[in-house]
Parts: C-alpha cells; sequence; structure tokens
C-alpha cells in the first residue's frame, strides 16, 4: 500500500478531534501504520507557533496566516511527508483548508496569490480524502463548554463562526471529490460508522 | 516633518547595530522623536518568534521564512506602521531586504511569487533609507566571536555567508537609491561620520 493522507476539517466544536482518535484506533486495530497529528502544533516548533497562535492577545491576521504556514511547512518536513514515504496512514487534525477557511475566507485577507503560496507552503500535497465535519454554530458552541481551556479562536464572535462555517460549505460545494461531507449534529457513533464505511471502501 | 523609515541592513558582525544605536543617540539629541527597534523580535509575539528562529535545532527554510513574515506583519501593525503615523523617525536593524537576502536568496527558496509575497507581508512598505552595511566574511566572523551568545544562524557555514554578502550586493548593484552602501571594514567612529552625513542630507 501507498501511504495516505487523510484530513479532518470543520469549525470547533465539530467532533473531529475525537473521531480523529477514533478512526486512528480502527486503523491500527486493521493492522495499518498509523500516524495521527494535527496543525498547528504537529513539531516541537509547532508547539511553540501553537501557544502563540493561541496565546497571543492581539495577534494580526497576517501574523496568523504566516504562523499556520510556517506551522505547516515545519510539519511536512518532520512529519506528514517522511510518514507518507514511509507509507504510513497519516490523520491530520486540519491541514491547508484550515488556512483558506479562517485565514483567507473568514479573516478577509485578499492576497490574490494566495492559492499559490498555500501550495507552495503545503509541498503541493493536497489531502487524499478530506472529513469536513459540519455543525449548526450554536451547537459547535454548546460542545465547547466542556473544555476547560478556551484559547483565542475560542472566543471568536458568532459572525466569525458562521464566516467559517459559510466557508467551508461553500468549499464543499466547490466540489473537490477528496472531500466528504460529515453532518456533525448526530450521536460519536453514527458519525463514526459513516467514516468508518467511507475508510473501509477508500483504504486497501 | 513626516515620519521617516531607515533599515540597517547586512551580514552578522558587520556592526549594523553598534550603528543603529549611535544614529538614534544623535537623531534623538538632535530633537527628532526616534523609535529603534528589529527584526525578528520588535513585538511580544515577535520575540517569540525570534526565539523559534534563533534556537530552533533544525528550522525547515520555509518555517524561517514564513516566521520572519509573521514577525514583521505584527511589527508593522504593533510599531512601524503607528510610529510613522506619528510622524517618528523609525530606525529598524533588518527588513524585508533581510527575507529576499537570508530565506530567498542564501537559502535558495524559489517561490516565484516571492516578491509579492514580500510586499503583501511588508503592507508594501518601502524604507526610505537603508544603511547595508559589507563587510568581509573572515572579519565579520572574528568580530562575532566576543560574542557571549551565538545562535543558530551565527553557526551557518562560511559559503552561506558568503551568499548572503553576494546577495547584498547585488541587491545594491540592482540600484534602489534608497540603499547606501557601508564599507564596514573602518572604524567605529569613520563609518558613523558617513552615515551622520547622509542622514543631516537626508532629513530635514
Amino acid at each position: 500500500m501507498q501511504g495516505a493522507f487523510i484530513t479532518f476539517e470543520g469549525g470547533e466544536g465539530s467532533g473531529k478531534s475525537t473521531q480523529l482518535v477514533r478512526l486512528a484506533d480502527y486503523l491500527e486495530k486493521k493492522g495499518y501504520p498509523v500516524v495521527s497529528t494535527r496543525e498547528p502544533g504537529g513539531t516541537a516548533i509547532g508547539t511553540g507557533i501553537r501557544s502563540l497562535l493561541l496565546d497571543g492577545k492581539q495577534v494580526a491576521y497576517k501574523t496568523e496566516l504566516f504562523l499556520c504556514l510556517a506551522d505547516r511547512a515545519q510539519h511536512l518536513q518532520e512529519v506528514i511527508l517522511p510518514a507518507l514515504s514511509a507509507h504510513k496512514v497519516v490523520l491530520c487534525d486540519r491541514f491547508t483548508d484550515s488556512t483558506l477557511i479562517y485565514q483567507g475566507y473568514a479573516r478577509g485577507l485578499d492576497f490574490p496569490e494566495m492559492k499559490a503560496l498555500l501550495s507552495y507552503a503545503a509541498e503541493a500535497v493536497v489531502p487524499d480524502l478530506t472529513f469536513l465535519f459540519d455543525i449548526d454554530i450554536k451547537k459547535g458552541q454548546s460542545r465547547l463548554k466542556g473544555r476547560k481551556e478556551k484559547n483565542r479562536l475560542d472566543q471568536e464572535t458568532e459572525l466569525f463562526r458562521q464566516k467559517v462555517r459559510q466557508g467551508y460549505l461553500a468549499l464543499a460545494k466547490s466540489g473537490p471529490s477528496r472531500i466528504h461531507l460529515i453532518h456533525a449534529d448526530q450521536t460519536e457513533n453514527a458519525i463514526f460508522l459513516t467514516i468508518q464505511k467511507k475508510i473501509d471502501a477508500f483504504l486497501p
């Protein structure tokens, strides 16, 4: 088997990180070599970048963008590319789509060469499969209430969250066949069954 | 008077940072409102970015690039643009030229839209005047020996330093009239006299 790169995308509180853990467990039990990782923060430098991004008081929008890209470049070099070369299944919590939606669409950053830039930072790597978790803003928020620590993005406005949701839905609609939309307002088990079905068809 | 944006560029050990301090002192005594700053590290977030850049063990080249741009975007928003709006003289140790030379030229990063990217990160701000310090690689290195702490860039190869020097000289030769080349193999006082003369002619 060749390596496979599978990403989990969506707004806060959509349950994607929980499902990633379940999928990793499922695949490992089936004997696949799995690497579970996330952005930002999948490397030592990325952990530093993540805390700048999430704990910083007033992070400029462009600074957000470039910190995400710095994290991704390091993550690809240290983690993702070596794992794919070793024919592993890489499950990644957020990737380029997050930057396109959060920094590009929701923050409104308008660099004309944004897509070229995102591709350059990502070493032209595109996920083989993306699970995009969509959930009503208010339901997502209520799920977050249980979290102990709130970060800077958790405190964004409802308008921002709406833009993120709209952006993701527009991305799904624009049609990359790699994107599999998950209606995240279901039980954890129901969602996992959907993912399992898709994965069983996708992986050899 | 309008604000003025003056940058100091050059390789390690060229003496630019020392001259920046002298110039700040000189201008303050003449009554100019001066802001002395540097990249990376001119803001709180920038201080965190600087330590990731200089203390990190293996920083991917693209990560270097994006961390520099993240630092610059924050620096412009928090420090440079407000100071220029308040008609201050901003003296900045490294700016876009450093990224072009270190990450673009010496590291060999080949993003086709690099100039557009650098301009985007810098909010299209171009220095009014740039002092570019040129020094023989070995002399620059011997000056560094006195430093207590060595960072990651201080430990670069001679080939890398040569590329940095060549890149800066090519930049000066390419002719932006804002760039004033300083032959840094002179006494501190001789160099400062050159700078003083240029500044007296430049500022009202």
